[in-house]
Formats: C-alpha cells, structure tokens, sequence
C-alpha cells in the first residue's frame, strides 16, 4: 500500500478508531481476551456477567470494567463475584469509548488476566459506534423486550460477533417467540452464533462458556 | 428584562431548543396536547400508546408520531388501533428532536387533534436531552427492567413529568420490588407522579386515562 492512501486511510480513522485500534494490539499482545457486552437498558448484562465472572474465576484469571451514566452499583454487585472490577461513571455519555476503557485500564498487569469483560452502558443504539479494541462484542436481548427488536435497532446487531438471548426463564411467561426472535437476529446479521442462556436458573451458561473459551483460544492469535 | 440578558439567553438555547419552543406555541395555539413516550427499548411503548389510543379514540381525536432507527413497524401496528399514525425513520440517530417531529407534522391541521402522542426512539440515555415541544414527557419502565434503572439513567427520569410502570403482569414472575422501584424514582424526581399498568390485562389504564384527561385540561391552557 503507497505512504499517500495510508495517509488519507488514517485521516478517515477518527481519534477512537485509532486508540481503539492501539488497545487491540495491547490486549492481544498481553494475551487477554477482550469481551463488551451490549444491550438496552435492563437486558440482564450484570446477572449475565456475574454468572460468567463466576463460574470462570476458577479456571481464568478473570476482570470487568462497568460502564454507566451514575451510581457504582454494577461494580458493587460484580465485586462479590470476587474478581477485580472498575466501575467507568460516564456521567451524561450514553457510550464507553476508547479512551474511557484506556484510562479505566492505567496501571492494570494485562498479562496477568486471561479475561477481560466491558460492560457498556444499557443502550442499543450509540455503543454500536465505538470500538473499544474487544475481540468479541456480544449483544443481548431478552426474551421479554420483544422479537423485532434486531430489526430496529440493526446497527448494533450488525456489529455484534454474538448474540446471547437472556432472561430464558421468562420465555414462557412473555409468550416468546424463538423461531421469530432468530430470524430477526439472522436477517440483520446472518452468520452471527446465537446462545440462549438464563442467569436465574443457569440455562445455557454451559454452553456459553463453553463458545468463549473456544473462540479466546482461537482469536488472539489471529488479530 | 432587558434586550441584552434576552439576547444572551437566546444565544445559548440551542436550535433545538428554539424551534421546540415554537412548536410548543402552535401546539397550544392549536389545543392539542402533545404527550411524548421514552423508555428503554422493550419496556412496552407501543403496546402502551396502543392501549391509550384504542381507549382515547372514541371520546377524542387523537394520533401519533413513532421514532425508530428503521423499519415501520411500529406504525403499522399502530394503525390498526384506527388513527392516524406516521412512523419517523431516523437510520442512525438515537433520539426524535424538534425538527423532525416538525417535518412529521408538516401538512396536518394540528386544531382538529386532541391529543398528540409522540413516541420515541428506545433509548435511556440520549432523548432525554432534546424537547420535543410536548406538555407531558412520560417515562416508561418495565417491572423486567430492574428497579435500579432510575438511579442509573438519572436524567432521563429527571426530565420526565410523570413515570409509568409497564409489564405489571409480569411483577409476581420477576420478583419486581414496588417499593424500591419508587423509592428509586422519586430519589431522582421527587414530586413525579407513578402510575403502574399493564397493557396486557388492562391493569391501570384507568387511572392512566384520568390521569392524562385532568392533566390536558389544566396544561395546554398553561403554557
């Protein structure tokens, strides 16, 4: 590639594409394994991640940074799972960005994590711009927000690696569709693995786990 | 007050501000009063401003506005409750602002509309930021949501004239928390006003009505 077309590529990369860009090779030269985790408001991320958190900590040196508006109250639930949690405050932002997940991270060992998971803050629609150098963005959606969900709300669907549908429990209940919700996720992203898990009564958290630590064997060597 | 402070305080209202500032005038010149939904997405919106239409459209004259990032679902569904309903695609955009809402009103007779309902994009964060024009912003949180969605997306809930609790057929099944769930919004708005409802057995929609019926006599002559 000519000196001329990186330059103008990189003038088109804007400041988090970069910083983004720059955290990927961190975490993949330190060897952890990045996840963010995106929904609405209320899909269940911290139960989901506190499940996750929980059930690795005994086999992976595991960490989270929660990101929201106000309160630290995700990172106080998260802490009783035991592992290390940093809470990002963004005030009124209604994303994380690179350079908040960068700052979050000063004085952090990478190398000395195999996990690291990003909650980001609940909203379905501005978290889908910002890279944050994960190796997996995995987007929720519970059965009880309804199965058109992915069709309007694509951008964030389009840009996820995996879907995780939670709240599993509750399907019955709502009334959910399985066969529609999938077909809405598949219409907007057709290639994306689906999983369907409930915090509450451990469903499908085998099999999560089980995808994770295949794709975190897999991914890091081939960013 | 004087030209110059005037001067000064029309510099720092935003566009935004200003042309919502005159859609509130013709709204009110035109007596119709304009309620504006936000919410998470999922929290039941649609199926709310169905219920409330269905009800409202033999005592009034009633319609709507929909947001959403794509596709015109909601409209559709929507129109079968019988009034006139326009979906507003935004693609990317996270929020309805005044001049959309403008351009979705352009060739209506605004006086020959009691109410005007105008629901936004499925989104905590970023909505909150934009008047609309509306007399009433309603927040909406389902009983799925957690009850610690007030404390987290505080602005929101703090710009909102009144609270409704969706998905209360659901209470029993989550474990909802009444009590805290209030207790959270009223530690951010204090005076706010808490209907709870389900759209689905009807719960509340009683009250909501009257509700709205006291609120749309008293306000529009207010502004």
């Amino acid at each position: 590639m000519q000196p001329r077309i990186v330059e103008v590529r990189q003038g088109i990369l804007k400041k988090n594409d970069l910083l983004a860009h720059d955290l990927r090779r961190r975490f993949a030269d330190s060897g952890v394994f990045v996840v963010s985790l995106v929904s609405s408001p209320g899909t269940g991320k911290t139960a989901f991640l506190e499940a996750t958190l929980t059930a690795l900590k005994n086999d992976y040196r595991v960490a989270a940074l929660v990101g929201d508006l106000a309160t630290d109250r995700d990172a106080q639930r998260l802490g009783r799972s035991g592992v290390p949690v940093q809470q990002i405050v963004t005030g009124t932002v209604c994303h994380l960005d690179a350079e908040m997940v960068d700052r979050a991270l000063a004085g952090w060992d990478l190398a000395a994590l195999d996990f690291l998971f990003v909650e980001n803050v609940g909203n379905l629609v501005c978290p889908a711009s910002y890279d944050l150098g994960e190796a997996l963005r995995v987007v929720l959606l519970s059965v009880t927000e309804g199965e058109d969900k992915p069709l309007k709300y694509p951008t964030i669907f389009n840009a996820a690696d995996l879907a995780v549908i939670t709240k599993m429990d509750l399907a019955d209940a709502v009334g959910f569709d399985r066969a529609e919700a999938h077909r809405n996720i598949r219409e907007i992203c057709p290639r994306i693995e689906i999983v369907e898990t409930s915090a509450r009564t451990g469903e499908g958290m085998a099999a999560w786990l089980e995808r994770l630590a295949a794709l975190a064997r897999r991914t890091p060597a081939a960013v």
